[in-house]
């Protein structure tokens, strides 16, 4: 029976965290801001939206909600995104990507003020976690994996850690992130032979395939820490499940991180903490 | 008896493809120019300067040497820096580092322009090395490994890799470098515990310790190439030698780069094919 690396009580006590520092930034006369732009009506975007607004008023951050049609003028978007980047009030800017086909999406991730890049989107933030410095910040699911690890107490120092994925939103950056807390880190991908053979190696794994329930009790050995970044719609069972199948990997490893209730319920409280972080270095 | 990756042929090869895109491109009234921003007398730079320049005139790159005092002072540093990000006529601006105490070290890596920084150092062009992307350009040390790599035909797509060393000069862009080209990399460092059976798993090896002959025999089984970035001078044997206890790995291995006459050997050339490319994106 492997220990449940619930996703709760993780994001409870970044809130409440994140509640302290935002009452002492009041006392200062700054009121932390997220604004979401959001182009359309997109039913991902409105959910993600609706999450993060939740967790926005829970802890005090006041949020901008700015909403363009879906065909907005190319113009009429940038000069939007231009205002955002440049009011003082502003602390963070979640942009839902991708935008619609008829606006010029790397323009706008490049255009984005990396200091208000609270969704780790652009350049200097990708720089930041590969240098390990304040730049920006890292995208959040990377971070909510990494939350996981440090609120269950995973000692990352000399262990092994397997990160299936590559992707620039969480492989990528979560192997950085795992080195830089003194883990050795190897990524896995597509074009990697025996994957399995090589996630057994590893003492820590993070999934992030992007695969319904592609992980199965191969990859898996007795002791191992399993976060399973994954979030998938089974219209079989009609439920939602991760990119590990977790029946299987459950009664072989130590712990495992649940889907749902896992890294999801902790990835819009990190992109809150990094709208707090922001204002708080702008307070100096 | 390993085969031997000499760096020279690797050097030649660069420097043929660069003679003739310099030809090309001094034929549309564009002659590439690397400047050269040197602080004082140092011995390394005046070493890695002759270098670059020599390389430069092989293949008919132009160098503009800018030599500021040991003590010159911080308004006139940056203002020569900044002349040289704006003057059209430079493609390429090689930095030494680490400047003088007395100049902000950090600041003047910042300010370099992103499109002219031919040896790797600024975010942009570390943000482009772990996104894949042409920002900037990679580090020079950890390309010219890929390119003796790439000239000796050596198919990275679903093989293992170990990285020794996590420098972002070296280990971490080489690591990212490997994974574009489809292996799966491991990096390994101080904090790693029981390298050598971590790098006896890998099939290419990328030694970037920084200790001078570090890396002995059971780090190494049969079948695999190693690359050794290390570069030291042994006062005993009052030789050059590398990361890598040669000796030991040699009648192991398949393949090994020597040190001297491997990986050193290539970096200025990619120094100036960086001065080249920079050119050639200019004139589209």
């Amino acid at each position: 029976m492997a220990e449940l690396y619930k996703g709760k009580p993780v994001a409870d006590a970044l809130k409440e965290k994140m509640a302290a520092d935002v009452a002492a930034l009041k006392e200062k006369g700054i009121t932390p801001t997220l604004a979401i732009l959001r182009v359309g009506e997109r039913d991902d975007d409105l959910s993600y939206e609706r999450g993060a607004m939740k967790t926005c008023d829970s802890v005090g951050v006041a949020v901008k909600n700015v909403v363009l049609p879906a065909d907005v003028a190319s113009d009429s978007f940038f000069e939007t995104l231009d205002g955002l980047n440049n009011d003082p009030e502003v602390h963070g800017i979640l942009m839902f990507r991708p935008l619609p086909k008829h606006l010029d999406g790397e323009k706008a991730r490049k255009m984005l003020n990396p200091d208000k890049d609270v969704d780790g989107c652009t350049d200097y933030s990708l720089a930041g976690v590969f240098t390990n410095t304040d730049l920006g910040f890292p995208p959040c699911t990377a971070q909510a994996a990494m939350e996981i690890l440090d609120f269950y107490g995973v000692e990352c120092k000399g262990k092994r850690a397997a990160v299936i994925g590559r992707s620039l939103v969480v492989g990528r950056p979560a192997a950085m992130m795992l080195m830089h807390k003194n883990a050795t880190p190897t990524i896995c991908h597509t074009r990697t032979v025996d994957t399995p053979s090589v996630v057994r190696e590893a003492d820590i794994v993070i999934v992030c395939a992007g695969q319904m329930q592609a992980v199965g009790k191969e990859y898996f050995r007795e002791g191992q820490i399993v976060i399973d970044v994954g979030i998938h719609y089974n219209e079989e069972t009609q439920k939602l499940c991760g990119d590990v199948r977790f029946d299987e990997a459950e009664p072989i490893v130590a712990a495992i991180s649940p889907v749902p209730g896992g890294v999801g319920s902790v990835t819009t409280c990190v992109l809150v903490s990094h709208v707090v972080e922001a204002a708080k270095r702008i307070a100096g």
